[in-house]
């Protein structure tokens, strides 16, 4: 990781969490006990790729960044309210999330259910509540583009065909469906979100959603690489679930030689899509390197 | 019940259902079983009383129906994967609504979790995706106003209170707050995006939604009677599930008769924010009269 990206990474990361929280609702305002666990299972760190890849998004087209930061908040929330749901008994039943207990452990599953409801309510609210681009039209696409990477023809449908896939062997292609929308889709719209703050050319879109779809892809087989190979204590979340669960990855379809010539293959992807476009997509470029070589 | 209301009524239901359903995704559409359950909790009809009432506003200032139409969906996809989270063991644990099996019954948990979480967002990607006003930043209003009541400052806010208050003795005016959220806040938004499909005056706004106040709490002041009065069959859900649940309701607090006297005044007090308006607002008046004296 370069010097440079370091410091961008730490510089909009510091000013995200200080935007991230001041756009939750306060602990103190009624129903506490909610706004509480909201705040709970936003605020406990993360990687938060998707905010990055929105804020070298809109460096790429010239947009404002403190509206990329407004975006990013709004698919960082829908990322957080997924992962809520996601952990409750009735999904995976996970205890552990970033270190911590997950938000049913730590509070109770009413309100974990209540968390993620209005987690997404409030992705939404943020995305019609601040000024994001001058064309008010362009801001309800984003609106839009918000909604169908998450609903159930994106990350939500993603999240149903996981299920469904549970003690089945699918072949790569069904996988690769399976991802694309359980998490390539909203870090694609985190990326296309961050450039609909500026003015991007078809040209320029057509490219970044190219870029998203491989690294989003990436993520996952990088992320079941990792859960492969790493320890829950690096993760901080529990290793091996996948496997435990008896769930398809790319490491047991293809073993784990070939997930990580896929994962290169896909970086390589990545890049080229951005070759046209000099130094202003440099983050984006890191990002991509990041996403990749990452070891947790 | 007038003949008129009752041929408009008729009129304007067969027309939602058929709205409804187009906008809904196909059970023929991957991932199937998840389409198949986001229409089941949909299309099982119910009173249809937010539509209804997004209709009739939308008539009162000479809005385009059809765009009301695409509104009310959005509020009752809403409604609806509020009720399936709240039939959810962790919350109210209810087998039965509409007189058939709730969803996770029906399907199971976790895909009950995923629905709700698809309902919410189908509603935005409708506010975004269909023209619904000229002005742009207005319809960017109406994604911000359904959100707002909604969230955990609205609906879903309500839903937290309802849940902490339960085995604790309320006050008269914790209770009215606990349902200002949870059902009163959601009726407002149905009026305020069926009269936001045209150009309501400032004066028009603020009169529908005082309104709007006064019939959410109607509504749920006749739903706490008929629950204590009513039989489960008549209901088509559980009867005296509050009494057995332990939760405070205005008729366990007030009694019957006083109950029944507090939805009387808020039904004085919604006429009277009409009194303006002519006939333009008959059909509102219509549904104020058949909120509270409806015996289901």
């Amino acid at each position: 990781m370069s010097v440079d990206f370091q410091g961008w990474t730490n510089t909009h990361l510091a000013r995200f969490e200080v935007v991230l929280e001041g756009l939750l609702p306060s602990a103190d305002a009624a129903p506490q006990r909610l706004h509480e666990a909201m705040r709970y299972s936003v605020l406990q760190g993360g990687k938060r790729v998707r905010p990055l890849l929105a804020f070298a998004a809109a460096e790429m087209v010239g947009a404002q960044l403190s509206r990329a930061h407004i975006a990013a908040t709004a698919v960082e929330l829908v990322h957080a309210y997924s992962l809520v749901h996601d952990d409750m008994p009735c999904m995976d039943d996970d205890v552990l999330r970033r270190g911590k207990p997950t938000c049913h452990v730590q509070f109770d599953e009413a309100t974990a259910l209540l968390v993620g409801d209005s987690l997404q309510t409030l992705a939404f609210q943020l995305l019609a509540d601040h000024q994001l681009n001058d064309v008010a039209s362009r801001q309800l696409e984003m609106v839009k583009l918000l909604a169908i990477a998450s609903g159930s023809r994106g990350m939500a449908g993603g999240q149903a065909i996981d299920l469904a896939s549970v003690g089945k062997s699918l072949s790569v292609p069904e996988l690769e469906f399976m991802h694309i929308h359980k998490t390539g889709a909203l870090i694609r719209a985190a990326i296309l979100l961050g450039a609909n703050c500026g003015n991007p050319s078809d040209e320029q879109l057509a490219k970044l959603d190219h870029f998203g779809k491989c690294v989003g892809l990436a993520f996952q087989v990088v992320d079941d690489v990792l859960d492969a190979e790493a320890d829950t204590a690096t993760l901080g979340k529990t290793a091996g679930k996948d496997a435990d669960n008896d769930k398809p990855t790319y490491v047991t379809l293809l073993g784990v030689q070939a997930a990580k010539e896929m994962a290169k293959q896909l970086h390589q992807d990545a890049l080229e899509s951005l070759s046209g476009f000099g130094d202003s997509a440099q983050h984006l470029r890191d990002l991509a390197d990041f996403i990749v070589l990452r070891k947790y």
